[in-house]
């Protein structure tokens, strides 16, 4: 089996091209395909370390732009990064936080050399370059870090977003050459790990361009950036497909901002060994629930007196302990108590579907599975009813 | 030792009128004094029913009016009670909503049988009779219920306060023998309690008035209500003096809303047995941490990088993992995670102190336990820093 430094594949599905692995970090090895909760400022919401523990939750994503405006890294810094800080076992996994410049509220603008951002906190105005931003990431400690990219907005031009990925390949490579530099009397197995970003909107030339581009730099990893914002699934798809292509194999890739059941299958057979997204946390607390049988819209008024768990399989203990009638009046008044069963319910079944792709793929059933849960969420997918 | 029924005295100050006792309920016994985490629609703020086991929670109070409205008290009596819905093995408490008429959003006005609510959820308008809130308090199930009482506002006049206590005993009888009758076929030992809950503002007369009509109605406990709402401590602490010279001794004692740590020390001393309030939990989301040092305002600049617990001798979950600097962090940026930390700390510090004040009871220790306490926060009671 192919393998870099920083992974190893140890096994490849037989009809797709899905494949289990080993990340492997400076605080310890996680297995492929996994699935990080979001803590872009050192905590999932409602959900506390201990409770990541409880699901297995083994690896989380924090934003480096918004920790370095607060608390600040010289603060994380100080209490030993973001792994102590949070006092979480797991492996820390930090963005650049370029993907804040799809925000108004942080940016201000992108120059050659790097980009300008508001601090929505006390606006402030920060010149971030890509050297600075590898700084941040070291500062803050966590166990892998992103390159700065630039990310294109949907609405921008071809043109303009062919000029997002030039500049993304050369902070790409000004990225590299200082975190290698900052890191070089760092121990062998104590380095950061560094991943670059991909870009390229939704068309097949520049996602090309940019794969090929970034496979040039010796990443520890790389990246799919800029998708699972709203475009058809038929695309993200497509660009997925046109970028595992090129990109070196023996390396893990990350799709960012993926959190749907299929979408992670569907992703995982196409080569996919990672992935992030606020969609669980944020579903659950509108009233999405991820389970085995589908969606389900717990608002629903059928689900009044509803005496069943959220998923009859699940083992959580939001399962084990309460009714979808509790959670869903919970969620109707607004509690707090409620949005956190809900969302520790959907992180743990996202948990547990990744467990379940990694045994799949390793038995070379991966494409059976994918179909089954295919088939149950297309005919669950109940669209939400007004509050 | 006297008892009642439904509780027993077990030991006794020696130089104060606490006492330590049993409260029995048909879901079992709890020792007193102690204090109930406060979950109106039934569940603590950011608190699920296995934390309140954890903490050692083994009563809360929930609010009979508002869950009436929402989700509807038909729906909870479907779902088992309040104690199966919530899946919580502890005892359910519910207040009657007399203390609605407090809030605008409520109250439309009182008349001689009962009182007009508002639903804020809908609008609709509710008749409550004293009868009425015995159902829906039945309904609910919980194991202890309190009678509907005439609340007054602070603004009310002397005149409208002694209406308000006529109106109040009058309604107390209504209670009482609704709630005999619709009980009069349950067995002895799987009754729902009912309690008496005394007025009078800050007037020592019309304290002294309603404490000895409502001692003439058997209740299996007193509340004593209207108190802990911004009067002074001196006024607070003399109207339970005089209530408690008259309520009968061998009777539980509740003092409704109290919950700040030396309030409840001095309201032991005077005798008191049960506390609520969302005072704990409401603090803890603004950052003022109950310790064993006194008050600490978490989100003071001082605490930007403490390594140290909330509290060093405590063996909360949230001491033995995470910092101060961490929760500063997470309670400065809105974050669920940190108001859920924070919250479960100063539930359990309130749990412990009460454990503590129970066993200083049975040493006949009580008073120099309160005055240590009483120094400590008197030093530390440290003003929020601007935020």
């Amino acid at each position: 089996m192919k393998s870099s430094n920083a992974f190893t594949i140890t096994a490849k599905d037989k009809k797709t091209k899905a494949r289990a692995g080993i990340l492997h970090t400076r605080k310890g090895k996680i297995e492929t395909p996994f699935f990080m909760p979001v803590a872009t400022k050192t905590a999932v919401k409602h959900i506390s370390p201990e409770d990541l523990h409880e699901m297995k939750a083994k690896a989380i994503i924090s934003n480096a732009l918004i920790l370095f405006l607060r608390p600040g890294s010289d603060i994380i810094k100080k209490m030993g990064g973001i792994g102590k800080f949070m006092n979480y076992k797991g492996i820390n996994v930090t963005d650049s936080g370029g993907f804040q410049m799809y925000s108004e509220k942080f940016l201000i603008k992108t120059e050659e050399n790097g980009v300008w951002f508001n601090s929505p906190f006390d606006g402030t105005k920060h010149f971030i370059t890509p050297e600075k931003n590898m700084q941040i990431q070291l500062d803050l400690g966590g166990d892998v870090a992103m390159c700065l990219d630039n990310m294109p907005l949907m609405e921008n031009t071809k043109g303009e977003i062919e000029e997002a990925i030039r500049k993304t390949f050369n902070w790409a490579q000004k990225c590299k050459k200082e975190h290698d530099k900052l890191q070089k009397n760092i121990p062998k197995g104590k380095k950061q790990l560094l991943f670059g970003i991909c870009q390229g909107g939704i068309y097949e030339d520049l996602r090309k361009t940019s794969a090929t581009e970034m496979s040039q730099i010796d990443f520890d990893g790389f990246s799919i950036g800029g998708l699972a914002l709203g475009e058809e699934k038929k695309d993200e798809y497509k660009m997925i497909e046109i970028q595992k292509q090129i990109l070196p194999e023996n390396k893990p890739c990350y799709l960012m901002g993926a959190g749907n059941p299929i979408e992670l299958l569907e992703a995982i057979s196409r080569g996919i060994d990672m992935f992030d997204s606020r969609f669980p946390t944020q579903n659950a607390r509108r009233g999405t629930i991820f389970t085995s049988k589908g969606k389900l819209k717990i608002l629903r008024k059928e689900y009044k007196t509803d005496k069943n768990p959220l998923d009859k399989g699940c083992k959580c203990f939001v399962c084990k302990n309460h009714s979808r009638a509790y959670i869903r009046h919970l969620l109707l008044r607004e509690e707090a108590t409620g949005m956190r069963l809900a969302t520790f319910h959907n992180l743990y079944f996202l948990q547990n579907l990744m467990e379940k792709s990694r045994a799949e793929i390793k038995k070379g059933k991966f494409l059976e599975f994918k179909n089954k849960m295919k088939k149950i969420y297309q005919k669950n997918n109940i669209p939400s009813p007004a509050l």
